[in-house]
Order: C-alpha cells, then sequence, then structure tokens
C-alpha cells in the first residue's frame, strides 16, 4: 500500500456563514478518525490547529489513549492513536511528512461541494493512482467547520469528488465523510 | 429507493468482556447517525435503548435540533433528526415499522465478525436485493459498546459481510461504521 497521511485541519476551514475560521477541536473526531485511519492502513493522522492551548490538549488525548486510563479501558484505542501527532498548520504537516520519507506529500483536498478550478478526481481514479503509487506519500485534508476554505482547495493538487448520498442533503460529519473516503480508496470488497 | 430504516441499539450489545450490557446514549452518535442516514436516503432512525431516562435523553436531544436552540445554530440537523425516533426495544421499533407499512421489515445485522449460522451476506448482493425491493421495509442493526449480541445476530434475516480494512486492525466507531454501511448499500458513484 502506498504512503498516506490524512490530516484534520481546525484551519483555515468555513464558519456557517462561509467565513474564515479556527475550529475547536473536538475530542471524538481525534479517535474516530484516528481509528478509521488505522483501519484502513493510513500512515499517519495530523490533528491541524494554529492554538497553542488547542495543541496542547490533542497532546493531553494522545496520551489519555495511549499511555493513560483510556489506554487500560481501550487498548485498541491507544493503537490507532499511535499514529497521531498534532501539527500548527497544513504547511507544517507537509514539512513532517517531507522530511520523514525525503519528498514532499501530494496534497488531496475534499469538500462536499465542487470548486472552482482545481481539477476534481473520481474515487476510482485516486484509487487506482494510490494503488500505482510507489512510497511516495499523499496527504489528504478533511475540513472541520463548515469545510476547507477556497484557497486550501485551489492550493491542494487534487480535489476529490464531493460525496453523493440519494437526494439533495448532504450534510454528512468529518467523521462519517472520512470513512467513507478511506473505505472507497483503500476498502477491501 | 426501498424503504430502509435503521436502529442504533444500546441494548442488548456486548461490553468489552463479550458480556450483556445496556450503552449509554451518546448525543453526538444520534445526530451524527442521522446525518448520514438521511444523506443516504434512509426512511427514519431509530435509538433504541430499554432505559427511560435514556429515551428522556433521546428525545431532549431531538428538541434541541429540531425545534430548539440547535435548530437556529445549524438548520440542517434538523431537517436530519426529523427522522429520528426513540425506542424501547429492536420488537418496538419493528412493530412501529410494521404498523406504518403493513408489513414486518426484513432485519439486517451488522457486525465486525462473522458469527454462527446465521447467513452472510455480502453488500453488492444486499445491494442488488435492495435496488430490486419493492415498497417492503427494512431494518439494519448497529450495535454500540462492543457490537450486537449473538442472540440478535441469530434472530436477523441477514448478516451483513464484516467491513475489511487493511490489515487485522478493525475498530471502526458505529459512527463510521454506519457511514461506511449507506455508502456501500446506497452511495452513488
Amino acid at each position: 500500500m502506498s504512503v498516506v497521511y490524512c490530516a484534520l485541519v481546525h484551519h483555515p476551514v468555513r464558519d456557517r456563514d462561509g467565513q474564515l475560521a479556527t475550529a475547536a477541536v473536538t475530542n471524538i473526531d481525534v479517535h474516530d478518525i484516528a481509528r478509521s485511519s488505522h483501519t484502513f492502513g493510513l500512515t499517519g493522522m495530523f490533528v491541524v490547529t494554529p492554538i497553542d492551548a488547542q495543541r496542547a490538549l490533542v497532546t493531553r488525548i494522545l496520551e489519555h489513549w495511549r499511555v493513560g486510563a483510556g489506554k487500560r479501558r481501550m487498548p485498541h484505542r491507544s493503537e490507532a492513536l499511535a499514529i497521531c501527532q498534532s501539527a500548527d498548520s497544513i504547511a507544517e504537516a507537509r514539512e513532517q511528512i517531507a522530511a520523514r520519507h525525503q519528498q514532499a506529500p501530494r496534497v488531496i483536498a475534499t469538500a462536499a461541494r465542487a470548486s472552482g478550478d482545481v481539477p476534481l478526481l473520481s474515487f476510482s481514479a485516486l484509487r487506482t493512482q494510490l494503488e500505482a503509487a510507489g512510497d511516495e506519500p499523499w496527504l489528504i485534508l478533511f475540513g472541520t467547520g463548515h469545510g476547507l476554505t477556497d484557497d486550501v482547495l485551489s492550493a491542494a493538487d487534487v480535489l476529490l469528488e464531493p460525496i453523493q448520498g440519494r437526494g439533495d442533503y448532504n450534510h454528512l460529519s468529518v467523521r462519517a465523510a472520512a470513512a467513507i473516503v478511506f473505505d472507497r480508496l483503500f476498502g477491501q470488497r
């Protein structure tokens, strides 16, 4: 399998009015998406926030599940959260991956909507690319709040096609969207 | 589309030692799975718990998002939670569906593992069956805690094949598992 990371991005994201915002870190997002990431074989997960106190919170969450009371109560979460770390920006996550793999990752943005001038890639096309990829790294971005900003989408190498349900309603949580994206790209069926 | 309900079951489920237990209702499970259900066109969702105070909590969660402060802040959650209600048992959920559709639902159990003597159906086979189904109702069961008990699995008409990730680790949250199941059965791609 290829080398794939994900980042749960809390800034820059959009708020409910479409304005630039920084979303708060949610405990359940961290361990839920870490479990999905580990189940589908991702190499690592970044929790991205520029707020020092929020990164300290991430560290506390990780320690709780990795070495604290949480590990005793739910040992399998410890294993999933071992692949998780914080970063202060998408750029820092990219740099950490580049340093680890001697190569900058290709960045895949996700959104519930198509956006402007970024080429939209289908899940099946990306799955084929990832299966053919050697050891070059990839980074999949998920936005919290009301999604990644247009600037982030435009800066990505690839924008993944939106998940289509049935009908017009499309308000999946970031936890649900990440699970579906991983399953479509890496699930065995 | 066929008539499909889901139930988020808090009893009877297994605890971490495999013993019979009643799991606590979690706010985020309710609105997360309601959003996934509505995105993928399900007809309704039941939150199943035998504990009166927990069903009262479900009612409060639903009212918060349907008519209260939550509706003003996040109107799209109101729409998703409109399809959600509580029930005191799986049997009551079945009866309510039967009363509504003049026909008992076929029951589909989900589990992270195969189990005994219940026929295991693949996602693609069930998807085909659901697409060919007329207006007879179906009910998909998801277990909280450490999953549905063997008795529930044995009593179901169908046991859906487990979701396979990569490798041996398979500890998806019920929120992530439900999202993937709905996508595999109803997602457009």
